[in-house]
Order: C-alpha cells, then sequence, then structure tokens
C-alpha cells in the first residue's frame, strides 16, 4: 500500500530561482498527468489555441508563422536562422555572453555566412558599432542578437537595434527565449513586417513546462529554404494549418502545459503584469542582497528582471552556500561569466515578492550557518 | 472551490491504442508532477540512469554513444544521419513506408549523399534487391532503414539487413523509434562494433511520455561532423560526459517520466517480457478482429507485434466508428498508406490482454450501434 501511495505523493522540491527550467504552476503541471491522442481534434484545439495564443502575444495577425518546435530552445535559435537566412544572405550577429556566441556557433556550424561582433558583456550594447558594421559591410542582410543575455542577465536594447535594422533594411533575428511573456515584443507592421523574427520558449516567462518553443514571424521574413527537415519553420508551420496536427509527435503533456500556462498569463493580465510582477521580484531581490552585502556584476541600468548576476564574496564557498540554501527550499544557479566569480538569481516562474522575501531570510541564515561551521 | 479541484480531478481519457503518443502508466506520469533543477546532482542522476539503463538494453558497455535528444523522434533520425554520413559516404535508404520515405527526405534536405530504393509497402522486404544494390553501387557506404514500418505495422528484418552490412563492410542507420524496448536490438562487438546506429524514442516500446530521442553505437560508426549545432551527437553525448548534464534546457518532466519508465520496463522482466505482452496483446486483436470479419493489410509473417492495418470495410465509416470507439473509451488511428484504405490499432503502451478484450467488445458494440442508425 505504501509502496504505491509513496509514488503520487509529492516530492519535495526547492523553488527554483533559475533561468530555466523554473517553477511553474501546479495548474500547470496538472496538465501532464494524462497521455494526450495528438491526432484527435480535442489535441488540435489546444495547438490552435497556442497558435493564436502565442500571435495576440506579439501583436500579429492570423497570416502570422508561428511554428511549434518540440524540443530545446536552441532548436528553435538554428531553425529560425536556418530558415531566414538564405544562401546569398550574411548575419551579423551581436556576441555579448554565453547565450550571443551560441547564435554564431550554430551559424558556423550550419556554414552560415555571418560575422560575429563581440561586445563587452557588462556594459551596454555599443549600438554605434552596430551601426558601423552595417555601413562598411554591404553584405550585412541579418542581425541576430539575445534580448536578455541569461549568461549575465543582461537586458539587451532590442527595440534600438530592431529600429536600426528597419532604417538599414535589415532583418533583426531575436533569441527572445528568457524574455517571451514578460518583455514587451511586437511584429512590426506596414513595410517592415518582415524585419522581426522571433525565437522563443513555453518555459520561461510564460511559465510552461520545458520541451517546446516557437518560432514566430511574418511570413516574408522566411525567405530562405532550410537544409534541416526536422529545423524547418515553413514546413513545420504549413503542415499544421493545413492538418491542425504536429508534423512530428509532439512532446503531449508539454503541449497541453502550454496551453494552461498561456491561458493563466493572460488571466494575470499579460505581458505587462508578468513585466511587473518579475520586476518587483527582481527588486526585491536585488535590494535585499546589496543590503546583505552582495554586489549585483552589472549596472543598474542593465540589469533585467530575469535573472540576476552577483559577485561571489571571496570568504564564500558557493557549493556550500548553494546546499545550505537547497536545505531551505531554493535552488539557485551557478555563473557563467568567463572571467568574474559570481552566482546568479532568477526573477521568474511561479514566484512571487513573498517567496523573494523568503528567499532573503534563506540567504541571511545560510550565510550564518557557513560563517559559525569551523 | 470547485473552480480549483476540477483542475486536479483526472478527467476521463480513452485508453491509446495508437502507434504513439500511447498510454503510460500513471506511475510514470505521477513522475512529471514536479519541477525539477536540471543542473542539480539528483537531476544528473537520473539521466545517468538513463544512459546505463539505454546501454543495457542493446547490449553496450560503457564505451557506448547514448544521446539523449530533447523533442521528436525524428530529431534523432536526422541526427543519426549527419553524425553518422560524411561528406564522401553514400547511404542506401529502404523506403517501403511513410518512415523509410522520411529518412529519405531528411538526407534529401540535408544533402547527404544518398540513394532511395524503394521496396514494396504489403511484402516482405526484398534482400536480393537490397544485396544488389550494395554490389552494383561501390560508393555505399551505409544502409538506413525502419525497424518496424509503423505506416504499415511492417516487421522489416533488421538482422538480415545488419548481417548484410556487416559482410559488405557497410553500417545500419535504423529508425528503431516504434520497436526500441519490445523487439531485439544488439550493438554487434568485435570487428563489426560500428557496424550499427539506432535512432529511438523514451514514448513508444519503452512507455515513457514524448519528448525525448536517443541516438545510440558505439563512438566507431559516428565518423561524420553534422552541420547541426542542435542536432550534433557526438557534441550532446560528449558535453554530458563531461557535465551529466544537457547542453541545452532539458524537457524535465519528460526525462524524470523516462527513468521511471526504464525502471519499470526493467521490473517486467526486460524486452523478452515487453514483446511478449504486446505479442498477446496483437494475438487477441488479430485474431478477435478476423472473428468479426476486419482483414489485416498485410501477411501473417510480416505483421508487427506493435501496430496493425485493417482493411476498412466498404460499408464502415471511418469517422463514424472512430467516435463510436472513442465514446466506449478507446482511441484508434487512421490508416496511413496511399493506396489502400485502411485504418491502425496499436498493440504498444500501458496496454494489456485484457484491454484488448475490452476493446473487441468495443468493437462489436460500435459496429452494432452505427448498423442501427439510418
Amino acid at each position: 500500500m505504501w509502496q504505491c501511495l509513496r509514488h503520487f505523493l509529492r516530492p519535495r522540491t526547492p523553488l527554483l530561482l533559475t533561468p530555466g527550467p523554473l517553477s511553474t504552476s501546479p495548474y500547470v503541471r496538472a496538465k501532464m498527468r494524462v497521455d494526450y491522442p495528438s491526432r484527435d481534434a480535442t489535441f488540435s484545439a489546444l495547438t490552435t489555441r497556442i497558435i493564436t495564443d502565442v500571435r495576440a502575444l506579439v501583436n500579429g495577425n492570423d497570416k502570422t508563422v508561428v511554428a511549434l518546435l518540440p524540443g530545446s530552445g536552441t532548436y528553435a535559435i538554428e531553425a529560425m536562422l536556418r530558415s531566414s537566412v538564405a544562401t546569398n544572405d550574411h548575419v551579423l550577429i551581436i556576441d555579448n555572453g554565453a547565450y550571443g556566441a551560441r547564435i554564431a556557433d550554430i551559424a558556423a556550424q550550419a556554414q552560415l555566412a555571418h560575422t560575429r561582433q563581440k561586445h563587452d558583456p557588462y556594459v551596454s550594447l555599443d549600438l554605434s558599432a552596430i551601426e558601423e558594421a552595417l555601413k562598411s559591410n554591404k553584405a550585412i542582410t541579418h542581425i541576430a542578437m539575445t534580448y536578455c543575455e541569461t549568461s549575465s542577465g543582461m537586458l539587451n536594447p532590442y527595440e534600438s537595434v530592431l529600429q536600426l535594422g528597419c532604417r538599414y533594411g535589415k532583418t533583426l533575428l531575436v533569441d527572445a527565449m528568457s524574455a517571451f511573456g514578460a518583455l514587451p515584443l511586437s511584429l512590426p507592421r506596414g513595410t517592415h513586417a518582415g524585419r522581426l523574427v522571433i525565437a522563443a520558449s513555453a518555459n520561461k516567462c510564460l511559465e510552461g513546462a520545458p520541451g517546446l518553443a516557437f518560432v514566430i514571424a511574418n511570413p516574408q521574413a522566411l525567405q530562405a529554404t532550410s537544409t534541416s527537415l526536422s529545423l524547418d519553420v515553413q514546413a513545420q508551420y504549413a503542415f499544421m494549418q493545413k492538418t491542425q496536427q504536429f508534423r512530428f509527435t509532439p512532446p503531449v503533456q508539454v503541449v497541453a502545459a502550454c496551453a494552461e500556462a498561456l491561458r493563466r498569463h493572460k488571466a494575470e493580465g499579460g505581458v505587462d503584469a508578468r513585466h511587473k510582477r518579475y520586476q518587483k521580484n527582481a527588486h526585491i531581490l536585488i535590494d535585499g542582497m546589496q543590503n546583505l552585502g552582495f554586489a549585483t556584476v552589472l549596472q543598474d541600468k542593465d540589469l533585467s528582471p530575469i535573472i540576476v548576476s552577483f559577485h561571489r564574496p571571496p570568504a564564500l564557498d558557493f557549493q556550500a552556500f548553494y546546499h545550505a540554501l537547497w536545505k531551505r527550499g531554493f535552488a539557485i544557479y551557478p555563473g557563467k561569466l568567463l572571467d568574474i566569480d559570481s552566482f546568479r538569481v532568477g526573477c521568474i516562474g511561479h514566484v512571487f515578492p513573498r517567496d523573494m522575501h523568503r528567499f532573503l531570510r534563506a540567504v541571511k541564515a545560510s550565510r550564518k550557518a557557513l560563517a559559525k561551521k569551523p
């Protein structure tokens, strides 16, 4: 009896203050307890609703392409590049952290013509360097960048780069993975309608489960023929438009969780409301951590409400600190910056200001407990 | 109160007699109610266990590469091709159904040198035609085929083709998606160690949730440099060996479900026991359906214990039949053969002989109910 029951009792897991996989609502996870037949009309209705909801999030219309791709967000970034950048095109890739670098790595491995432009990861993007590249290299047709550079927590000025792109007639490919659903994103209209392609994920700020990614664009932006059958935005979308079904076996539980997560996102008040909640989380976190003697790696104006990097104080052993916080119910992330010793705390997911206050108390208690140890 | 509760009450869903997504055990689904931190040691232990268990399923050793790829099985097939077939190689692709054809489509879109060899989808593979191709086309270095061709239900003679490959010094790439865990698969040893690469999925016969796929091989077989960063078997595996973590955000709930599914697979008695259960399911199904007047599309010797195609009797409206069965608690699949009007019933998943008997009663009742309608 106990053997049987224990499988269904919820194990104690910490609250995830991470860039994802992150903590989701129990209502979202509840949708994962069922096996859905993926070719039935009931399931098709779920996927159709996801497409409609995602279109609304970017101010799209019923022509807007929303390709749902099973798997990691990285697949969506590769599919976006392969489906936008044609043989004679050239992408300027902004690298100001690990995720910008990954876009360049994808382009390199896929043998897409590109220029990797390195930027200082610790200060705001140098827009004049981007403009200079557009002026000096006439081959450039696309710009690619991250919206929030999760490795540092840097909020990149995506709107300014989009405007620059529009001015010079270039298309922006934005890795909006950790921003989508909490930071504003809007497909351009009119003559600039084809100037933006978005790669995003159901996890992160939409607070769905990980395992489903999106590529979103107006059809004008998708001018390349992908040389990957699996990572082909146009084919994936065309099949779904025709059949209301996924081209390949979808992760049905993750899709159902995504539909519920989008419903709850809308009920909370959409992008604005979520942005406000995360911003509140971030303020409480940053103020509280500063009061406890932790300094942020970035300047205030570059901080995102998504994830924050803190310098590790020399006296603090990260592993011991990590475990002390885990014991108190929180999971944080190590740093991902190469030359600075840091750790990261996420503000996104099913996480509320009260959780941030609890977290600060846990940080205080953990430091105290660690200080006592010999 | 009711508003809140209804989210947590399990909705009534039919038993899925489909090739996947299929019905899984409630114990497997129970693992999906938690948010797992993907970079923590507790989660790393899960993924390490999956790799160990998968190796054991194919008689591998601790050198055997098991790359876990988030997403659909099709990704694993593309990754397998891209990571095995080098620039100067050439693949002979056996096409005797929709999934064989898909392997060829993947190769074509990825611009891999290949020959598509069409076979009659309704009779056993013509091994002499394959041998003829190997003799006449010296460029061929690889053979690719499906193990069970799910579009018809045909069981392909994978062992004979593997032996042929070994004899001629060719490497076999097998799409074992719907067979893995229920039909025997064993990596060759010694001089032939590099002669087999397997693409498989956590859903299907392992009875995990959909959203995770595998590429399995001895390292000798993986000689090509993938031109896709996302679909790169060696890089995916090397990163996991080094860090015990996924390279990109994993579908944590699906991974946890897979670990539990593998545990239950072992507890049931492994590949043999599962094969026997599915075979029992298939026998009951085929006998029962024949008694009810339904004829199988394939000859008895070609039938698999995975999924069975039946001719649609001219008087039977498929949509009405489908809905009548759904109402009685079963989901079946339409046919996927181009020139024959058929439907398919799966024998795999958390499905037992008693379910097959129930299904036959539902078929009888559905036909009776439909016959009564004007």
